[in-house]
C-alpha cells in the first residue's frame, strides 16, 4: 500500500501574536524564551495538521536572536513542514516583527524544529510523505537529510563518518541553514 | 588592567517549577517551549549574576527532547556560566524531572544558550573571565569553543575549514555535547 | 489632497491558537469570554495595519456562540478591516476550529468590531478609505453602512426614522450580516 | 407542576478586578478583549445562580466602549439574569471604573449577554423564571423581549415582520438598550 | 484639625473567582497560594477605597487552611477595613465558595491582613479613622488591639509583657480570630 | 514497626524567580500575594519531598512584608521541612532578593507554612520523623512546638493554659520566630 503524500503547503500555518507587558525583560524587548514557546505551538500545530495526529517536540534546531523584538510589536510565525521520515516531521518557522505605526516589517527569526507523531500510549505513528512543489520547498525538502545528519551527530546517535550529506557543510556554507 | 574572572560556581543558579494544567498538551505531557522559556530565564539569571548586568538572549543549540514530563512532576533546572567570551557567555542548563510521589527522579535534558551583557542601548559590554575549577567545570570549558564554531559556521558567520576546534567533532563523538 | 486607499487584503491579518485547558470551562468548552478577547486583538492588529496607528476597541456588534469548541481544538481567526469612516473602521473576524486528529475543520464564529484610530492623548486621527476589490469584499463595504446605522441606534446617537439604509434590515433578513 | 421562580437579586454576582499590565494595550489601556472576558465570567456565574446548573455563552449584544480604563484603575462588574426563556436567561453587566486615589469612580460601561443552561451531553434544560421586584428590574424584563427579537433577527432566526415587540425600536429610542 | 472618619461599610469590596485549572494543585483543589493572592488584591482594593491613597501589604495573619475548593467552584470574598492605626490599616477578608449546579454555599476562610499608606516615595502617609457602626464591626475594631499586639510580638517589636490587651487571649479563647 | 526518619536538607528546595510586569503593583513592586503564591509552591514541593505524597496546605503563620522587591529583581525562596507531626509538616521558607546588576543582595523574608500529606480522599497520612542534623536545623525543630501551639490556640482548637512550650513567648521574645 502506497505512504500518503501531502505538500508543504497543507501544513502551512501562520500565527500572529502582539508582545505584551509580561513577555518582555526589563529592557522591553521580547524574551527569548516567549519566542521559542510561541515556535513551539505553531510548529505543532502544522505538524498535526501534516500527520492528522497528535504530536511531541522532539528537537530545535540552534536558534540565532540577532534581531531584538519590542514591547508592542505584532510578530508573525510562518510554520510548515519540510520533510517527513517516517514518524517524525521536521517543521522550519520563519518569524517576522512589525512595528506597524512605525511601518516597519523585518524577517526577524528562522527555526527548525522536528516533532514526532504518537498515538496514546507514546508509540510513534507514520506520517505522510511531504512533496515539496516549488522550488524553495525543494531546497528545505534536500538540506533536510544534512540537518537531521547534524541532529544526529549532536545527540550522539550517528557518527561523523557516516554522515555522507553533512560533509557538504564542510565544504561549502550551506545557503540555507 | 585586568580582567576580573569568576568561577562557574558563583553563576549557579536553581529553579524549580511545578508542571501545572496549562503547561500541557493533549496528552497531558509538558510541552517543550514551556520548558525552553524555563530554560531561558533561568540561564539568563545566571547570566546575570555572571555578568552582573543586563542581558539578551543569543542563540539557543541544538536540544533533544527525549524524555517526557508529565502533569504533576517538578521540574528543577541549574544553569551555570561554562565560558565567556569577551561580551557573551554560554550557559548550561541541566533538568531534571521528579514524579515526588513515587518516588522517580530523572535527569531529562540538557541544554546549551549564549547571552550577550548590554548596556541600556543595547551596546554590548565585556564580562568577566570564567575560571573553571572542577573537572567537569573544566571539561564544559574546553568545549565551549568547538560548540561556539558550530554555532558561528550555522549561523553563516565562520567558515567550516577556519574551524579548527570543532575538527574534533568529525574525528570522534563530542562527549559531552 | 487625497485620502489614502487600502484594500480589505491588505489589512487581513490571521491568529492561530490551541485551546489549553485554563481556556475552558467545566465542560472541557472554550469559553466565550476568551474567544472575544483573542477576536479583539486580531482584529485590533487588523485595524493597525490599515491605519498604521495605534488603535482602541469602540464596539462590538452582536455575536452568537452556537457552535462548541473543545479543548485541544485548534482556533484560527482571520480579520480584516471591511470599511473606514473618517478615523473608525469596521472589522469581520471569521473563526474556524479545528480537530486535527479527527480531519474535522468547521466555520464556528463571525463578528463585527469596530476600532478608531487615535493618537498619544487619544484624539481620534484619520485612517485611509477601504477599497474592497473581490465581490465578497464590495457586499461587506455595502454591508457595512446598515450595521453602522444599526450601531448608532443601538448606542442612542441616531433616530431610528434616519436610519434609511437600515430599512433594507426590515425588508429582508440580512445575507451578511 | 409550576416552574420555579427567582428574582434577579437571587443572581446578582459582583466581581472587582485590578487592572495589570498585562491587561493594557500601549496606551496603558483595558483591552476591550480583556474586559469582555470578564464580563463573560460575571455574568456566567449569574446565570449559574440563577439556574443551578452549568452555562454556556450563547450571545452577546452589540457593546460600546466609550469609556477608556486606565491601568492600575480598579473595575467592578456587577452582573443580574433580567429575564429567562426555558433553557435561556439574558443576563445584564453593568460596569464602573474607580481611580481610587484621585477618587473618581464611572459607570463606564453595561452589557448583554445571554446564557443556556445545559447538561452533561450539552442537552437545554429548563430555567427558573424570572419575577422582577424593582421598577428597574421590570423595565429590564419589559425590554428582554425586543431585545430577543432582535438578536433573533440577526442571527437570521427571525423575520423583521413578526418581531412586534422590537417595533417601539423604531417607534422611539429605547431608553434602556 | 481633625482626622477624617470612614465606616468599614465604606472600604467593603467584593471580588468573585471561577476555579480554573490552572488554580488546581493533582487533586483538583484550589492552591492556597491562588487564595491568598486573591486576598491580597481584594484587601488591597479595600484599603485603597479606605485610604484614597496607594497602599502596600504589611502583614498577613496566621490563617488555617481547612476547607478545601474545588475546580470548578465559584469562590467570593469580601473584604473591609477593621481598624486603622495613623497610616497602617487592618483588613478582614471572608471567604465562602459555592458548587452552584450542586447548591452547596459554604464560608469557607477568613483571614487578615494588614496594609500601609504611602506616597510615591514609599513614605507613610496617615489614613482615615475607623468608625464602626454594628456590633460586629464594633467586636472587629475591638479585636483588632489585640491582633496587633500580637503581630509585633511575633515580628520582635513588642516584648509581651506589654501587651495589655493580648492578655485576653490567654484567658479565654478569642471568639472572633 | 519504626517510623521513617529524613533530614531537613533531604528537603530543601530551591526556587527562583524573576519579577514580571504583572506580578507588580502600580508602584512597580512585587505584590505580596504573588510571593505568598510562590512560597505556597516551594513549601509544597519541601513536603512532598519529605513525605514523597500528595500534600494540602493546612495553614500559613503572621508574615511580615517589610522589604519591597523591584520589578525585574530576582527572587530566591529556599524552603525546607523543620518538623513533622504524624500526618503534618511545619515548612519554613527563607526568602531573598537581588538586584543583580546593582550588586545588591538581601535577605528579605521569611515565613512557616503547614502541610497535611493526604491520598486521594483527602485522607491524612503519615509522613517520615524529622531528624535535624545542624544547630540551626536544631532550633527550628524546638521551634516548632510553639508556634505548632500558638497556631491551635489561634485556631480554637487549644486553650492557653494548656500550651506549655507557647509560655517562653511571654517569658522572653523568641529568637526565631
Amino acid at each position: 500500500m502506497n505512504r500518503k503524500q501531502k505538500s508543504p503547503r497543507e501544513s502551512t500555518v501562520s500565527m500572529t501574536e502582539l508582545v505584551l507587558p509580561n513577555d518582555t525583560n526589563t529592557l522591553n524587548n521580547l524574551m527569548g524564551g516567549r519566542l521559542m514557546h510561541w515556535m513551539d505551538i505553531v510548529s505543532a500545530i502544522a505538524c498535526q495538521k501534516h500527520s492528522n495526529n497528535t504530536v511531541v517536540t522532539a528537537s530545535v534546531d540552534n536558534i540565532s536572536f540577532r534581531t531584538p523584538i519590542q514591547l508592542g510589536d505584532v510578530v508573525t510565525l510562518r510554520a510548515r513542514v519540510t520533510r517527513a521520515f517516517n514518524s517524525s516531521m521536521e517543521v522550519r518557522i520563519d518569524v517576522d516583527k512589525e512595528n506597524i505605526p512605525a511601518g516597519q516589517k523585518v524577517i526577524s527569526h528562522s527555526a527548525y524544529f522536528t516533532f514526532v507523531a504518537v498515538d496514546r500510549h507514546f508509540k510513534p505513528v507514520e506520517v505522510p510523505e511531504v512533496v515539496p512543489e516549488t522550488d524553495e520547498e525543494k531546497a528545505l525538502y534536500d538540506g533536510a537529510m544534512r540537518r537531521r545528519q547534524l541532529r544526529l551527530i549532536l545527540a550522539g546517535r550517528m557518527k561523523p563518518s557516516e554522515a555522507s550529506e553533512l560533509k557538504s557543510l564542510f565544504d561549502e556554507k550551506m545557503k540555507d541553514h
